[in-house]
């Protein structure tokens, strides 16, 4: 270890039988469907959350008290740096993630700030020669500082929108050379607070013709990894566009972008805008988007974002379930976008709840998995949907209003209801979980 | 009139000082933005809560008395047709809108449903003759039977599609001899209740088949109004396709409809959406997609579509702002989708309902026709964006992510945040309303 | 069995193995914590959802079709009666619940409703002679019929307060006569659709009134069971006076009846109200007015009551805990206000549903054993709460502003924060379920 | 005026004409009901959100600009106070609010926080010497400071419980000195993250104990104002003690404060309850304990709380409504507990929201007196509960379940439902706002 800052704390194993910090579920080289644990799941850590959030919230200042703070100077950006890895390697995290916002204070000038960013890039790029870890994917924070109050892209101010083409630049270029696998847009200000000084026409447009940018400008660098935008319905903006994936869906239709751009689905964001992730997931796939996800859990007593790891295995199975019959990941995985509660002071907790998050996650895809495997919910489906398979469904679909209108008048078509057995499902899936 | 349920309540006229049953703003004539308030807001009565509805809720029965309860006769169904165009007359009301199911009770097979729904359609035709109200709009209820009870056109049962289509063939067939200037579809069974059960990418593909069959029957037949399809998140399903107006436009983009088929826009569907009504006015009238409305008024602090007649003179001002901005109703119109509390027995406090809406309606109209010509918000808007609107910003949008990060670092581009203005923008509105 | 609809569907038994309709967990037998499984959880059904709910929902009708269809005549009361007990014993089902409106048509006068409702009882009484299903609880349903349309005993007017207190005894008398161990009030029309016609104080000295009436009737007739109410915040009422446990605790206490009466908590209700079940149930024990459960599971995603089985281990097991932790069950128990979704049309959907939710429990109930007797949450908490147990604690809760203020300002007493701990203790949980 | 951060803007004044920065409504002299509008409204301008809050959320960090920035210093904590009062005068406010947080920065020990807080107390109270400006109440911030995280008087750490002792005996020795009317407790972290580390009976006896201290040293010091406390559901905290006025109220009875401690109801907070605004109000009139309003606005598609200055008048007019009804504010008022949007930059952006605010909350008073002078409210209600009024409503309440059981079973009572006439009182609003 780098830094003393983890001292006591030993990389974490998987012991199904421990009380302690151990893996009791997950465990990277475990074969499930044919393939390594760790090859399913493609855990990341969010920098953010771990490293650079500081217990703060509306009504709280900072809580936790770490040898990288306070964050205002690049050497403390190194030792930020040093107790990350170290994080990555107790866990055996096989990937991490950023904000330009979260590796380096910004400077005054664009210039300056984009040198501090060269400079922990190139830090995190020595330290990855050595480790296993990886970049799953890097992105900009244009939500933070006072300039984006009103939008990156969709800044009623064009010159915002050409800072906003820099930052993506410079994070894009950052990404590349680290060898992420994605490149994310996370819109929290590409929205509006009030109608009323909104032209909501104007600021779709150019926030279509920013995303055509980046993927204009991934082309260009040659960089292979995926394009992701992902969807939240608000917060902190009264109302973001990227509100949900099937918003988004139209978004990149109406722009040309729906074969180059695919999304990041995070959890707590699909409970804001009412629906279940698995909804978010299967939407996805579905409309041929589905990219990544962002794991986390709000409460759902609480009306705004606060991504607590994850803890309930039956929602999770649930979820990759819906992943595993899309195929699984390719180039996205399942980053931790969940911050310890600000009450959780200590390393062991940083260290706890992530492990405590990749064995549900492990539980989950087992239980997945086996309901794969056991095929039931998938009979169940090709049964229920039977009569579209058949010859008279096909035909159905072929025909129009006035032949079918013949056919129900004559009396030959009579449908008659049968169960939707919704239960005997919940029940065989409770089997599994 | 035709029948006494209505005895004692004389025709609805415009007395500003009134504090009886009178249009205290509603002046059907009054010339707005340079045309009649009624043609403006083309009023509609909804047959289905104002005649069918019985008072129930998912906790009582019945608590309305009707002469034309029970509802299970032809005769009582002509009753209740008299009663509603006494209701037209008594109102003054433009438009009336309905579902098959509302107008009279469905029969043992659907040979017989169907002529008993031309039965009464004639009757319509015949009173229409000699009245001033005319249809805004047919739909069909493939919600309330049983056979609909996993979907219209997105039932796991092929016959069931085909049932649809037979009776969506009725409805407009039957809006189009009356002169109906829309078709609506609301898909309160197009969704689902479990992802357990579901195929959703096949019953997505269903839909869209569908509705290019009502498209190419629409045109077969020489229809000339607007097909619409009315978002709703969820309710009676625990999801549905038609979530909210991007939802809808995502939709019809992937089944090449977004320049055939418009939305009616509904408040209540609005709110449980998470989205004002506004919002989806506006987003609609952005996207191209927008029609007509459905005005009620959902409770803030109640989990599902309450359906109330509007009586909050600033929001409903939004809405009408919006829907000027967008150029006002073409084919569309103002529909009550809006019943009386279950509370209110007598036929005066139907009366009574409607005119308080209409009145508000009339008072949001003016205000936002006294918003657009003073252009206090327009300008604001323009002086917001100018930005865009010069050299420097449309060059900053033709450009691209190098050349854009060039000007940026070099300091050339360095924006500065100003005011948004909100509260001020508040205050305007609230100088009209 | 006594009549086919069941037919072909044998007893449950416990056979963990099974992946048929068996329970899986549920071991009525088994020893938890020193006590039978069934004498800790205490299953009932309840008549309404299984028995009496045809399948309809606001936007739709009947949906099931079963012999004791249409419910509007004695010989088929008797039919449901004949079924009910049946799924009872197929079950092996404890208890049960019901209201008076379940068990029989209600008639055109109080009196020959009265009637009725004995031949039932009187029917129950013949068939509880031999069986081993007793009566959890019974109670009035007073929010169905238009005559509760604005209240029982809270509507303006008087007389139906009288027919309330009417409706009451005869319930009352009835739950006694069946050796019923509870009698529930639910006041779904207790509250309000407006403020505008509502004399909220008023109502509520009402309502405390019948409630100390009802309290005096049990100790007139020498009734051992407990008098609970059930927390509901809204819907059908726009706002319910019972909103929550701490609501309820607060009328008890201005009625004088905080000794008398306990609460019957609903984890859907709890959901509609913002709370977790949990909490629900915590407060009520910390308050010393916990008395029984409704165990369901609302959509989260949905905003009215969907009343489903549940089955969702981790949360049922959290909901167990605290229900341990305050001593297990008394007179109460855990009844199933759950009802199947309406497209489950079959007999087995019915069955099914009950044996998955039991089995659930049954999961939940063992975990949450299995914690107690680990100690771990115990420890935590003794040890978080350490400092309140010391002399210098108990000083400090004993003496007034102006003392503690000098011990901080000196210095002498000065907080240093320690971490909550919030993810260890969730991982701890995951250990258990 | 003392500062030129307001500088060009002139004192407010009413002008019902203007379009400009004016008071078109607010008119401090005119006669309502027989009382000074200014005395009727008491507005209160809040300190926390005009003067502390530098315009982050959870998001994003400052975006205003202000010359008592950093706030660090004393020195710019006098800036502060000099501009607040510059405002005050602007505004012509009667009356302020703060917390000792917001006046001036803490120091490292609880004595020299307490001694810089001395310092502006008596800066302030110089000042108000010369001003008509007073103090309406002071509070105490018990959550900003990480000590304060699990909780102030709830705390595990009884070191805090003392803590908090000596900081509200500080806040309210000032608001005595100041001539303070009332003196509040918001406890924002008086609740708990996770129940699987919380004590719940043992944290509310200890905020019973400490809420009793509070009452003692009130009477202790002499102070007459009155003590408030202020529900809130959640945010910060996922649950608060304090979470409406039926639980605030409950919890009074338990610990024997009901007579001695009133209610401070904010909009927001009743809505993120699941209440209006009014609801709560009505509430505390007719429980006893309405205090005093914090006056503002939640987003309704937002699910926390936005704190907006209000805009809504008919909103407005039905809470002024209740207050009137439950006589008028004694010692309360209306404070602005609202922020401008954090895009709201400039100082007239702030001098506007609250010109804006109170020009609503003019109308809203004058729409409320009119209704209660015409009395139409009351004589339905009158009308509608006129048997409770009548010998035979007397005798019904005063009887028993077995009496009027056999009254009801006679037929001598047989309630029939009367309509309850809501959309009817509702256009009866409407002619007043």
């Amino acid at each position: 270890m780098t830094h003393p800052f983890f001292a006591g704390i030993e990389p974490v194993r998987y012991d199904p039988e421990s009380t302690g910090l151990a893996y009791r579920h997950y465990n990277p080289d475990e074969i499930v469907l044919g393939k390594r644990m760790e090859d399913h799941l493609r855990f990341a850590v969010a920098y953010w959350h771990s490293f650079a959030w500081e217990g703060g919230d509306p009504f709280g200042g900072q809580t936790f008290e770490r040898p990288w703070h306070p964050q205002d100077a690049m050497a403390r950006a190194r030792v930020k740096a040093d107790c990350a890895f170290d994080l990555f390697d107790i866990l055996g995290a096989p990937f991490f993630c950023w904000h330009d916002a979260d590796i380096r204070p910004e400077a005054a000038t664009f210039r300056e700030s984009h040198d501090r960013f060269q400079e922990i890039i190139a830090y995190f790029e020595e330290k990855m020669a050595t480790r296993k870890t990886r970049l799953l994917w890097g992105t900009a924070n244009m939500f933070s500082h006072r300039r984006w109050m009103a939008g990156a892209a969709t800044n009623p101010d064009p010159e915002v929108f050409a800072y906003a083409a820099a930052t993506v630049k410079m994070c894009m270029d950052a990404t590349h050379r680290l060898g992420g696998e994605n490149y994310v847009l996370w819109g929290g200000r590409e929205g509006y607070e009030t109608l009323l000084n909104t032209d909501m026409g104007a600021e779709l447009d150019h926030m279509g013709r920013f995303l055509n940018m980046v993927v204009d400008y991934k082309h260009k660098i040659g960089f292979k990894g995926t394009i992701l935008v992902e969807p939240k319905p608000q917060e902190p903006s009264k109302h973001q566009y990227d509100y949900d994936v099937a918003t988004c869906f139209g978004f990149l239709q109406k722009y040309g972008l729906e074969k180059e751009v695919k999304l990041n689905i995070e959890q707590g964001h699909a409970i804001l805008a009412g629906h279940s992730f698995e909804h978010e997931i299967a939407t996805a796939a579905a409309l041929g988007v589905f990219g990544s996800i962002d794991m986390n859990r709000n409460d759902y007593q609480s009306g705004w974002d606060t991504d607590q790891f994850p803890n309930n295995t039956p929602e999770v199975a649930l979820a990759y379930y819906h992943i595993l019959k899309a195929g699984g990941f390719t180039s996205g995985g399942t980053n931790f976008d969940a911050k310890i509660r600000r009450q959780s002071l200590d390393a062991e907790d940083l260290v706890a709840a992530h492990v405590g998050g990749m064995d549900i996650c492990a539980r989950g895809l087992k239980a997945a998995a086996a309901m794969i495997e056991d095929g039931g919910l998938d009979a169940a489906l090709a049964e229920r949907y039977a009569g579209w398979a058949s010859e008279k469904g096909r035909g159905i679909l072929a025909s129009d209003l006035a032949a079918l209108s013949a056919r129900v008048m004559s009396g030959e078509i009579d449908p008659q209801p049968r169960s939707g057995r919704q239960e005997i499902l919940e029940n065989y899936v409770n089997r599994f979980v």
